[in-house]
């Protein structure tokens, strides 16, 4: 059950504290960002502000002590997981992590369903990583405790999206009016996608900057320009870097040529390195959803507009916001 | 050391406080089925009663604060594991997770002692899951701080036999007088041969359905017959699903048949699925100490008598017991 | 940046608080033995034994109740792992445990740089094991919250130096004065060197034991022999017994010698059975660092003159120490 913001069935069984606050996340499963209104996004953000402040002066809380997160793993993913787990830590709760499915139960042959359906009999919460698309849905369907969707597969991966969206609007202050060029692999992007769906809910023009053979998906471009966004689509870097606000770098992989040549020809136009960032604005950022291999050069880490860092926190304190707000203590 | 009553030699160490409970179970190992007699199954049973409330109201309590448990995994388990953990965690204690033995120290040769005494400087108590018969035991022999078997190869699993149990007694309200069924891989499944010790505790008569190259091991049956037992032997389950108040039903595995002809013929005298449950009487239970593999289809999973996934939680609540019992605190 | 008495430079985004003592350790880097002086090492002794003192009596504190820890092991080693987790759980704190790394963003290829400045946006600390040697340097050189050095290849392994020296100090009540053997393999064991050079520091006689092919590298002979102390090369510990006051044992290992004949010749030199420990002092002791496989007999596991697994407990007490001193809380 996504966001139609009924509780789930069995939800009775948990807990409810007097002190619970409604704000339409409790007891929900995040699973896609079309989960996600402005009203929403706002309400999130203010929440995951109040984290940072809440880190930043006592490192830790305890409102969710004595809550306990299951962090389910199929695939693995370091950046994620830790991201996660510290969040539930410094929120003062505590996490079982399983990175291990292969060689478990779950590699005997047990279906999604059933080891969700166990896990939940132990946690509060769990987080699912899983290499199929679809699959945090069909946990949601299965659990009566809220899934919150890590990644599955080429579907989704919303707390990145929201986590992406957010250092923007803090980096720049706002969402609306900005001009953001989406660059690199941008066929194959899950991460892409995701944030270019919620941007489109704001006031954005979009630059996809990609070879040609990884465009972005022609119907999410489709999608963008019927909701009256301006879409244009270019192939190097350097005919956008003067005009964006935001610079969304992701990897191109040799891997995708069948022509090497043809990578060849391209693979410049998608590194970024002090000499483009000359050309770029003062005030705008770089992000990258990392890990990166060479596609940003280290020597561009010194520049203040580089934010890839500060997204990797801001990760930390959207998901410390989600984590308070399904469970009811935002 | 097990269950003799006397603490450990090296027990001193451990600080005692003043308001520890003896229970007969304080710094002792859980090793093995056979160190519960009824009176201390009835005291663990009314401790995991006392932690379910304590969840249910509050989700997690203090009473092993400061308490630290290394989970020694050198097979993967991730039903066990996480249960230990969220036990743990759920009593206010905090867990190191050992998973990866098979990368470590272990690899390179190091012995059971060795690495359980290194562990015990660290920990206050061992959960021990390993694939030969005896480990647990001999680790127990060289450990000062408890250790509770979660596991030894084709050995023992006494925790999985004490929730077994504990579901039969909470879902029926009691032991004496059943009728219980169990089904499928008697020969080699470990669970089956702990639970029908336990069981043997109580006045309880035994059906054993299973294939002819499966049967419960012969001295069992006899064992379970000289203590006064009624144990019938029989193939098909729809022979006794009629008279059943317990259906505890465990895999066939194909690969256990040299004669798949044989695998053949007999494989539907073991599914679970509605039809055979309209045969069922009303007030009776369907356990499965999971991963399941076909063996009780999806759509029982809504019958009210399905009582595989409360058996999960259940061992959560009756680790809880254990951990605080053997810590002194239940 | 290590050990050079300045604040890191990002440091003043992690909350002072106003009861932090200065002690000389605060927001430094643990990358190196060269790092300590006798003065530094007499205050982390100090501490330690405070740590002893309270796990004894309350076996946990809150000293670093709130502060994440992430445990980032880039090879297996569950003995230090588990020894920093118990050491960061027994202060209140909680761990990030990341065990592997091989399967996970670093080994898509990530750099250590980007990843260790990831993680320090989750965490308050981080203790790194990589199989690089100056792996620990570089990764301090990049993050601006400290690192401690869990083993950086055939480069360090400060706390385990620091461990062993805290353990000849409580065990024999001084360390100026005494005679230590080193026995095994001398030539790649990194813990002896390590172990060396803070010896170095006291009034200490040297016996260097070990077959012909494994001898200590002669520039560090040459050293402490430079800095005024007796050092002897043996090859049988037989040589050594009567006169040591201390025994550190490591494995001389088969693989090591191209002329196994040369092997049969030398390997009982460096075996440690009760029969050699009737030739030794009263008041001596034998240490290893762990795990051993034959060069230690079990049989000597009772003589009270083992004190292998009291350096293990050590080993907690020390990593107590550091944390609560780096994290200025000491």
């Amino acid at each position: 059950m996504t966001g139609n913001g009924a509780p789930k069935p069995h939800a009775l069984r948990v807990a409810r504290p007097a002190d619970r606050v409604d704000n339409g996340f409790y007891g929900q499963d995040i699973i896609s960002v079309r989960q996600f209104s402005r009203e929403k996004l706002s309400y999130i953000f203010d929440v995951a502000d109040e984290m940072e402040t809440l880190v930043r002066r006592f490192g830790s809380a305890d409102l969710l002590s004595g809550k306990v997160l299951a962090n389910l793993f199929y695939e693995p993913s370091t950046r994620t997981a830790s991201s996660f787990m510290a969040a539930m830590l410094r929120l003062g709760g505590s996490v079982i992590p399983i990175n291990e499915v292969r060689y478990s139960s779950v590699s005997k042959g047990e279906s999604l369903p059933d080891t969700v359906r166990t896990l939940e009999c132990y946690a509060d919460i769990i987080v699912l990583r899983h290499p199929e698309v679809g699959s945090a849905q069909i946990a949601a369907d299965y659990a009566s405790k809220p899934i919150i969707n890590a990644g599955d597969g080429v579907g989704e991966h919303p707390t990145q999206a929201l986590l992406d969206l957010y250092t923007i609007q803090r980096e720049l202050g706002r969402l609306d009016g900005l001009k953001v060029a989406m660059v690199g692999d941008l066929k194959y992007g899950r991460t892409v996608h995701s944030l270019t769906k919620l941007l489109s809910l704001y006031n954005v023009d979009f630059y996809f900057v990609s070879p040609d053979i990884l465009k972005m998906p022609p119907e999410l471009v489709a999608d963008v320009r019927a909701r009256g966004h301006r879409a244009e689509e270019v192939e190097d870097v350097h005919e956008v870097i003067a005009d964006a606000d935001v610079l969304y770098v992701t990897r191109v992989q040799k891997e995708r040529f069948h022509d090497l040549a043809q990578y060849e020809r391209v693979k410049d136009y998608y590194i970024i390195d002090p000499e483009l960032m000359r050309l770029a604005k003062r005030e705008m950022i770089v992000m990258h959803p990392l890990p990166r291999v060479g596609e940003i050069s280290y020597a561009v880490d010194q520049d203040p507009r580089a934010a890839y860092f500060r997204q990797m926190e801001n990760g930390m304190f959207i998901r410390m916001a989600l984590l308070a707000a399904v469970l009811g203590k935002a």
